[in-house]
C-alpha cells in the first residue's frame, strides 16, 4: 500500500498533494510514530519554499487521509497508518443492460430500513441518512429558521413561485463555486431532495424501456427509480479508489443505446470512490461525444477539505450535457428537506415535470437554508463533520481487520459514511445478514448495491448513526459471525 | 331562479335546509330588504322549534348562499340578492377518449401564470392560487413554526421518516371527521401538495395509454398530469351546481376501459359545483361497482361551513376504492405546502412512488401546521375566509351582470375561488384574452379546461388575488372588451 499522490494524467499533482504525500510516506516508513507531533505548518512552508495556505493545504490533505489530526493551539499530530486490508475488488464488466428486478430488492430495502427507527434497540449499520444529530449544529438551524420566519413572514401566506427563491438560488451557486462550476442562479431549480432531482433529470431524458448507465456498486435509490420508471440498467465497474471505469463505459457506450448515466463522481456510495480530476474530465467528454446526459450527484462533495477534489464533472461541462444535483441533507441539515439541479439543455423539461407534478417547495426553508449556506460557519461545520466521520471509518477499519475473517477487504475512502466490505471464502452477505439481525444488528447487504447477483459476498457498513462502545462492540460481533460462518462452511 | 334547497332522490332536506330555504324565498319575494336584521336565531329556534344549533346551521346555509352576513354581537342581516344570470350550459357527453394535446395547451398555460408575479403591473384573474395574503393569518403560521422549531428542535437534524410525523396524520385524521371521514391516521401519508398527491394516485393506478375519467370543465392541472403520464381523458360533463353527470360517468364506463376517475366532487374547479350527497354516495357505489378508483381532491371542502356540504365521497367508501387527497395551501396557508392522501387499497405503490422519487417533506412544518389544524381558531378562519371570498364572487357576478355582453352566463357557487362564465353569440375567449392583455388584464381561457375544444366560448375568473377598485374596474373593463367583440362580430 501506497500513499502516492493520484497523478492526472496531463499534469504533475499539485504543490500541496506533492508535499502532503511526501509526510505521508515518512508517516508510512516510521519516521513519524502515532501519536507524534508533525513540523508546524510555519516550519513547514518555509522548509519547502511555500506559502503558509500551501502549507495548510498539505496538512489537511493529510488530515483528510486520516493520517494526521488537528489539535486546536498545538498543531498536527500523527493519526495512525491506515489498517493493511487489501479493497475490494472492482466488479466485472457488463454483458448487457438488464431490467431492475425489483420484488427482492424491495422487500430486502424495507427489510434494511425497517430498522431506522429504533436506534435504541438496534445496532444499525445499514442507512446512510445521518442519524446521529450530533453530527449537526441544531441551534444553529433553529435560529435560522426562526430569523426567516421572522424576516420573511409573508412567504409564510404565499404561493411559492414555480421555481424557488432566489435567495436559495444564489446560495446555491456561491456554493457551487467550490465545486468549480459557474452556475447561473435562475438556472438553478429548487426540488425536495437530491433523489427528487435525479428522478426529474430522469424523467426529462428517458423514456420506459430505455438504458441507463450506473456505477456498480451503486446506492440502491438509483436502482429503485430506474426500476419505478421501467428503465433498463448497464452496470459499469467502478474502482474503490478512482471511480467508474470509462473503459467499461465507452465499451458500453458502443454496444448499448444507453440514454443517460448517473454517477457520483465524488465520494460514490457505497464505495467512497473520487474520479481524479483527469477522469471526470474524460468522462463529460466522452459522453458529450455520444450525446449522452450525465446525471452527477454532489450530496457528498462538501465533505471533502479542498476545493480542488471537491470539483464536480459539471466544472468541465461546456455544452450544458450535465445535470448536476445535490442537497444539503447529507452535511449540513438532515431535518430540512431541499435539493436543487442544474439541468443544463433540459432546463425546461424538468421545470415542467416539477411543476406538473405539483412538487412545491416552502420559501421560508429555503430562505433559512441560504442563510446557513452564506454563513460562515459553513466550512468549519464541514471540517469537523468530515473529520468526526473520517475518525469513525479509521475505527472500523481497524475494527474490521481485527474481527472479520482473514482475507477480508475493505474500501478506504477519504471521507464519507460508509465502507464496502467484501467477505472471503464465498461468504453471502445475506446469510450474515440474517445471523446478525438475530443479535440485533442491521447493515447493507451487497445485493442491494446492483441489479444483478454480483455482489453477493459484499456488504455495505454506515457510520452515520451513532458511534459509541455499543456500535464498535456490533461491529466486532459482526466480524466474528462473520468468521464463525466462514468456519462452518470450511468444515 | 329559485332558493329551493337541494334534494337527495331518497329523503327530504333536512330542517336547517328546510329553514334556510323558506327564509331565502322571503328574502328574495322582498319580505326583508338588503340590509335589513334577520329574525334572531333564538328567536327563530323558538318559532320553528329546533334547536339553537340547528336553527344557527339555517342561518350559516343562507350565509354560504351570500344571502346573509353575520354582524358581530348585532345578528344576521339580508346581504343581498343574487344576481339573476342563467348557470352556463352543461357540456356534450364524450364522444370517446382523447390523448391530452399538450403543447398549444401547455403555452397558453405558461402565458395564463407568467403573468402571476408582477400584481402590482396586471390585473390578473388568471390563477386560483391565493395571492392575496390578507387572507391569511400571517402572525399565527409565524408563531407556529417558531414553537415547532423550538418544541421539534431535533427534527431538524434528523431525516424525515418515510411517512411523515404522527402529530400531522393524527390532526389530518382529526379534520377528515369534518369530511366525515374516520381515517387511520397511519393510513394517512404526507405529500409536498394536494396535485402531489393526485399524482402519486394516479402513478399508482395507471400505466401509460390508460384512460382516466374526469369532470368537464375540470382543473387544467389534472389535464397536465394526465398529459406528463401518456394518460387519455374522457371528460364527463358537469352541472355548475351539482357537479358530474353520474349518468353520463355510467355510460362512459360501460363503453369506454375506464382505469381510474379523478373527481372534486365538493367545490370543483372551476365551476364550484357540489355533488349533492346522495350523488356522492352514488359515485362511490357506481365506481365500486366498475371497481375503478376515484381519485377524490377535497382542498377546497373546508371552504363550506357545515360538516354535511363538507363531507366527502370517501365518507362513503366501504372497500377502499376512493384515493383521498387534501392540502391546506388553498385554506389555512398557502406558504405552507404540504398535502396529504388516504390511498385506500392502494396504500403500499403510493408509499413506495413517494419513497423512491425522494419526495421528502420537513418535520418542523408537519408539526407546525399539526398546530394549527388542531388550534380552535381554525374554523372561525375558515369562515371567514369563506365570507370574504363570497362577497367578492357576489360582487363579481353583479359586475359581470352589468359590464358583460346580454345573454352572457355565469356560474353561481356558493365558495370557493372562482366563476365560470359562458360568452354568447360565438365569441372565442382566446381572442378576448389577447385583447384583455393589451390592457393588462388576464384570466383564464376556456380551452384550458379541456383536452377538447369544447370551451373555446367559456372563461374561468378567479378572485384569489387582490380584490379592490382595480381589479372591479379590471372586470368591468374586461365585460366592456366582450361586448365591443360582439358588436364587431355582429357588424
Amino acid at each position: 500500500m501506497s500513499f502516492q499522490a493520484p497523478r492526472s494524467e496531463s499534469s504533475p499533482a499539485p504543490r500541496y498533494v506533492q508535499i502532503g504525500s511526501r509526510m505521508a510516506q515518512l508517516i508510512e516508513a516510521g519516521a513519524f510514530k502515532v501519536g507524534q507531533r508533525l513540523p508546524s505548518v510555519r516550519d513547514t512552508a518555509a522548509l519547502q519554499g511555500v506559502s503558509l495556505a500551501t502549507a495548510m493545504q498539505a496538512f489537511r490533505w493529510l488530515e483528510e487521509r486520516g493520517l494526521a489530526q488537528a489539535r486546536p493551539k498545538a498543531g498536527y499530530f500523527v493519526q495512525s497508518v491506515r489498517a493493511k486490508m487489501a479493497l475490494p475488488h472492482m466488479g466485472q464488466p457488463p454483458v448487457g443492460s438488464v431490467p431492475v428486478a425489483g420484488r427482492s430488492r424491495t422487500e430486502l430495502f424495507s427489510m434494511v430500513l425497517s430498522g431506522m427507527g429504533d436506534a435504541d434497540e438496534e445496532i444499525n449499520l445499514g442507512g446512510t441518512c445521518p442519524r446521529d444529530s450530533s453530527l449537526f449544529d441544531e441551534s444553529r438551524v433553529r435560529i435560522a429558521l426562526s430569523r426567516a420566519a421572522r424576516v420573511h413572514r409573508r412567504t409564510l401566506v404565499q404561493y411559492t413561485g414555480e421555481e424557488g427563491t432566489l435567495a436559495f438560488k444564489n446560495a446555491v451557486a456561491r456554493r457551487a463555486l467550490h465545486l468549480g462550476c459557474a452556475l447561473q442562479p435562475h438556472n438553478v431549480q429548487v426540488t425536495v431532495s437530491c433523489i427528487h432531482a435525479v428522478s426529474l433529470c430522469l424523467q426529462a431524458v428517458t423514456q420506459a424501456g430505455d438504458v441507463v448507465a450506473l456505477e456498480s456498486p451503486t446506492f440502491f435509490g438509483f436502482l429503485d427509480l430506474l426500476e419505478s420508471l421501467n428503465l433498463r440498467v448497464v452496470e459499469i465497474p467502478s474502482h474503490p479508489r478512482t471511480g467508474m471505469s470509462l473503459q467499461a463505459l465507452a465499451l458500453a457506450l458502443q454496444t448499448q443505446p444507453i440514454r443517460a448515466v448517473v454517477a457520483v463522481p465524488t465520494l460514490s456510495n457505497p464505495l467512497g470512490a473520487i474520479m481524479p480530476l483527469a477522469q471526470k474530465k474524460a468522462l463529460v467528454q466522452l459522453l458529450a461525444q455520444h450525446e449522452v446526459p450525465l446525471i452527477e450527484d454532489v450530496v457528498f462533495n462538501d465533505l471533502l477539505a479542498s476545493d480542488e477534489r471537491r470539483r464536480a464533472a459539471k466544472a468541465f461541462d461546456e455544452a450544458g450535457g450535465v445535470m448536476v444535483c445535490g442537497s444539503f441533507s447529507k452535511t449540513l441539515t438532515p431535518g430540512v428537506r431541499l435539493g436543487w439541479v442544474e439541468a443544463g439543455r433540459w432546463r425546461e423539461p424538468v421545470a415542467s415535470l416539477k411543476r406538473v407534478h405539483g412538487v412545491a417547495t416552502t420559501e421560508v426553508l429555503e430562505h433559512a437554508l441560504a442563510d446557513l449556506l452564506t454563513q460562515s460557519a459553513y466550512e468549519p461545520q464541514m471540517r469537523r463533520l468530515a473529520s468526526a466521520m473520517a475518525g469513525r471509518l479509521r475505527q472500523a477499519r481497524q475494527l474490521i481487520g481485527q474481527s472479520f475473517p482473514k482475507g477480508t477487504r475493505v474500501s478506504n475512502p477519504v471521507a464519507g459514511y460508509t465502507l464496502w466490505v467484501e467477505l472471503p471464502g464465498g461468504l453471502d452477505s445475506m446469510h450474515l445478514y440474517e445471523c446478525a439481525l438475530a443479535h440485533g444488528i442491521r447493515f447493507g447487504p451487497g445485493r442491494l448495491f446492483s441489479a444483478s447477483d454480483r455482489y453477493n459476498h459484499c456488504m455495505r457498513l454506515s457510520f452515520s448513526g451513532g458511534w459509541g462502545a455499543r456500535e464498535q462492540q456490533g461491529l466486532c460481533q459482526l466480524g466474528q459471525l462473520a468468521s464463525a460462518l466462514l468456519r462452518a462452511r470450511e468444515a
